[in-house]
């Protein structure tokens, strides 16, 4: 049995990371950390999860994580970096869901995030979460940066075609479509069901943080710079990233193939066949990327769409996917729950 | 292993059954069959058991059911009363998700579902399918007429109660919000995205097809006439059911402590601590009915609030508990998921 | 032209007046002012206004707004008793969209609303804002107060029966759903977008504030103690309340003839035929009431269905509308925008 | 007065029409026709016109138009080329909602519509009904085909850009989403509640009806081919599109003082400040469309954000603003009804 920290866990990411852990037969859970909530029963703050999780949030003072084999940071950005070092020099493993460890250039890190970085060198080693493209060094990881919910979108549904250098990398673009729990469950104007709820917007078009990363992961394959126009957007669901991404091919290529020989022996990406177009909720509450690829017209466009759930492949699940390859359990374990549909 | 058939399928009680049957250990899924999408396979119905649902659609005039050892129906009314006798003839036990079994008093049923019951002495036979009522008669039944959602959430809501004596029985009010999955996935005005979002309504305040199963539900307790007042809402929301009932004392009783003895050893069945509100995504995608029970400004009438997804408890996760009853598996199996939240 | 204030306005019972009386051709917005907004455009807050509203928010202690005929207080609780009496004897008339001058019996105000009452003449002399109720008393009133949402809905809903005294009144009970708008523009989590959508629940079951102005106007009419169950609903969608009430008949009555009679003269209750199911949608943005009258299964038990937009009919359009009757205006003035369907 | 006559009327277009018009002080409405609600009182289909529209639907083969003065089709493609021969000729101008006025190309609209077109010259001499691009032209019209939902929202984005000649226009990219009501009244399972509600899915990328005729309109300005990527996208809320483009600059320019000086004099076209997010609801309920333009990163690409409802200035309100230019009356009257906001 592994056993298992949280810190943070009030949040979205964090009772989702709680749903699947619960059923994990692998794991056991020590203990979860909450400032503001310590003392108050787990299932009192989320009754769904009555029955089935027993702790009470402790206080992030007094609590001691570090016999855990791993800890989860399920917190704002900010939190992994200062209580990682510690926590790795006891032997801890640590997986980040927020942004600490996902960039290597910690300037770039610097100007999105507003803070000095207080661990480079565990910021160096730390590896991308993203199985898909760093399976094997997150097996190795001692620290791994889960990425983004948007970033695991588009990260997967380019890699193919920047990874076979098909595709005029300099002119990339990602129209992407997410849900409101994207934004977290701070009490926000912005997010109030009566603001969002039957409203669609664009935000961030001037800059967004995932933007980054979604760069570092896609440079890494092409080993030069690539150009991108990513333009978020908010919808009015509650779970669901959809991503619809434009780039113009420079050889011939047939696109589908590419793309089910690229994913054959991944299990949560499933390549859909020709002429379809996936919907979120066909992945409401799975760890499961849906992808679909179209050249409209005839065109030298490829227009790729994918889906994720964003709490899920997106967050937490992909969190336990990468615990699982980093302890060498089955990938799939804790993971396999069908999406919910309706 | 049991070898499961399911009659119809292509609805929302059917994809939920076979999304909580994909993962249940205990049964293998023979063959599902649908006039209408004869030859499909269900994953291209419903992508989200893509990987998890191998089968097609079978053609209902040619699939040989007798080999199974239990049968959903999971169709409109009056399929299961014409398939079941040569089924239950040739051994098989059966499960149906309509309201053909539901109903002892075949005169009262025909007025509500308009045409002639064809198989009256399975009817008689017939169990009611809600095992916090009727666990042995379940467990040995060869028929089994799973409960409407409505009825499912106003009955547990009302059980304690009535059980005991201590309310009017002949004066009781349920006041009842659905999600629009409850009405199925026919393609119907009232039911568009475009009608039912951003709205609330009541419907067939005149009579309602679920009040004569909760009325003999409760009737069977009592065993004499009870009185319900029963109001249908559509909500805006895709899956749960919102119970509000209303009963007035005959005589002083520790109202919360009567529930949490009725119900101590149900495993589906939660009662909340005084003063609590269940939601009902703190259910969504579970076999799970919580209730809270409220005596508001010291009257004597006790204000249940009792909350179910309607796909699940309130009919495919019922469904599948009662077929763990059946076959003496133990109740949970294939129902432990846990709620999706948020 | 009445020259019109505002005290407030950023919240969305604000932006609901500002939307009505921008195209009130009876009046000119003089000034609106806002603490935390001081200096912004309103149409920079809430861009559906651009080109329509060109007024900034003033700040409160700079704005004089003494010189208007009337100032509209969509505050929050408390705030119009601090400036209320100054503007008064200036001859200033008030109409307060929250609660500090709803109730008479200011001991049970200050219960509910947990602080000291600073003007008790003028909530003395205070009218209660219901037209249908009290139109000759709001047409010589200096301050009028709004109604509640859920208690516009209900006493209009309940009214032709308690004032024809045909049920009995020591049990009504009042189970209503509200739009998330209800609660505010507020940052809390509760209402929040994920949590709010594909939810749906009771809240505040043991106690709400709009129950005493219930009660007081209800007994205002019946002149003797009224005995009322209110349970309010969450529901997830923006705007619309939807209240089914139920009473017990003390005497045969043409339940239909009696609303129909009742509300003959009023523009904005709309008495809808025998079998009818209003939706909230049907008066989306509109100051509108629809009634439905129902007897389920010929029992002496009324139900009634009344939808309200609670933004409109149940704050800033029945604002308006006690403004017209103040000041001599056709009472529809500014109010005859029809309701968004879909 | 203008005499008014609306062909169809059951769809959400139909409502939004006579929403409209019941508060356009310039027309009578003399008849609505529909074949399958002949005889039925418009406002028992649809509630929330009671007391407003006091017409009932007319039988069509029985319904004299003639004596209108102008005819609105609000009817699926097809009906208008039957019946507006006859209409023009005697002396009735003809709105139509649907395709059969859109496109000058008739193989073209042959190809997508799948029909013959029987009325040719008419086609021919209509004119496409977008103000902002054919005012003169539609002033002197005998029969206008009003633009499509998404072929609005993209052409109005678009306009400024390729009327200056300033981008690729061999390589624009329009990524548009839209509310369901733009799918129609019809009964069909995709757009049900429970299949639309909390999800996001693309469809129609292999081409979409609205891509030719926002090709003709563009290529009416550059006197050119055009290359559009079209990928529309169904969002889960009622009303609104909201149209994300992409153009390459091929010279420096100041777009945001381009598309303010293209829209300076229109009144239906708001442009926002730089670095503004416009979104859908804003313009809900309201002859609007909101733009803002972004540069984002500093390259050579646009963004153009383009929101509009899909019911007004997608449809009903542009029909009526044609209307308002055809007969010389003020652009904006009775299209002056502000955005239902929230």
């Amino acid at each position: 049995m592994i056993k298992v920290g949280i810190v943070g866990g009030t949040g979205y990411a964090g009772v989702e990371l709680l749903r699947i852990l619960a059923r994990h037969d692998g794991v056991r859970l020590i203990a979860i950390t909450s400032r503001k909530e310590a003392g108050i029963a787990v299932a009192e703050l989320f009754p769904s999860l009555r029955r089935s999780v027993e702790l009470r949030f402790a206080d992030p003072g007094t609590a001691d994580l570090s016999n855990c084999d791993v800890v989860f940071f399920a917190t704002p950005h900010g939190v992994a970096m200062e209580q990682a070092p510690r926590l790795v020099e006891a032997g801890v493993r640590v997986i980040d869901l927020a942004a600490d460890f996902r960039l290597k250039n910690l300037v770039e890190w610097q100007k999105w995030y507003g803070v000095q970085h207080t661990c480079p060198q565990l910021a160096e080693q730390a590896v991308y979460g993203l199985p898909e493209l760093n399976r094997e060094e997150i097996r190795r990881a001692r620290v791994v940066g889960v990425p983004g919910c948007y970033a695991t979108a588009i990260q997967l549904g380019f890699l193919p075609l920047v990874e076979a250098g098909v595709v005029d990398s300099g002119y990339l673009i990602a129209d992407a479509k997410s849900g409101v729990s994207g934004a977290g469950r701070k009490a926000e104007v912005h997010t109030l069901f009566s603001e969002a709820a039957d409203n669609f917007k664009a935000y961030g078009v001037g800059g967004h943080r995932h933007l980054p990363e979604i760069l570092q992961g896609l440079q890494q394959v092409t080993r030069r710079e690539v150009g991108l126009i990513f333009v978020p957007h908010l919808t009015p669901m509650i779970r669901g990233i959809h991503a619809t991404l434009y780039a113009r091919l420079t050889q011939e290529v047939d696109v589908q193939s590419l793309y089910e020989q690229r994913f054959a022996q991944e299990r949560f990406v499933d390549v859909l066949p020709p002429g379809s177009h996936p919907d979120t909720r066909s992945v409401r509450g799975a760890n499961q990327c849906r992808v679909a690829v179209h050249r409209p017209g005839g065109v030298d466009t490829v227009v790729v769409l994918a889906v994720i759930d964003n709490l899920v492949k997106g967050a937490s699940g992909q969190a336990v996917q990468c615990m699982n390859v980093m302890f060498g359990l089955p990938e799939a374990k804790g993971l396999e729950t069908l999406p919910l549909l309706p």
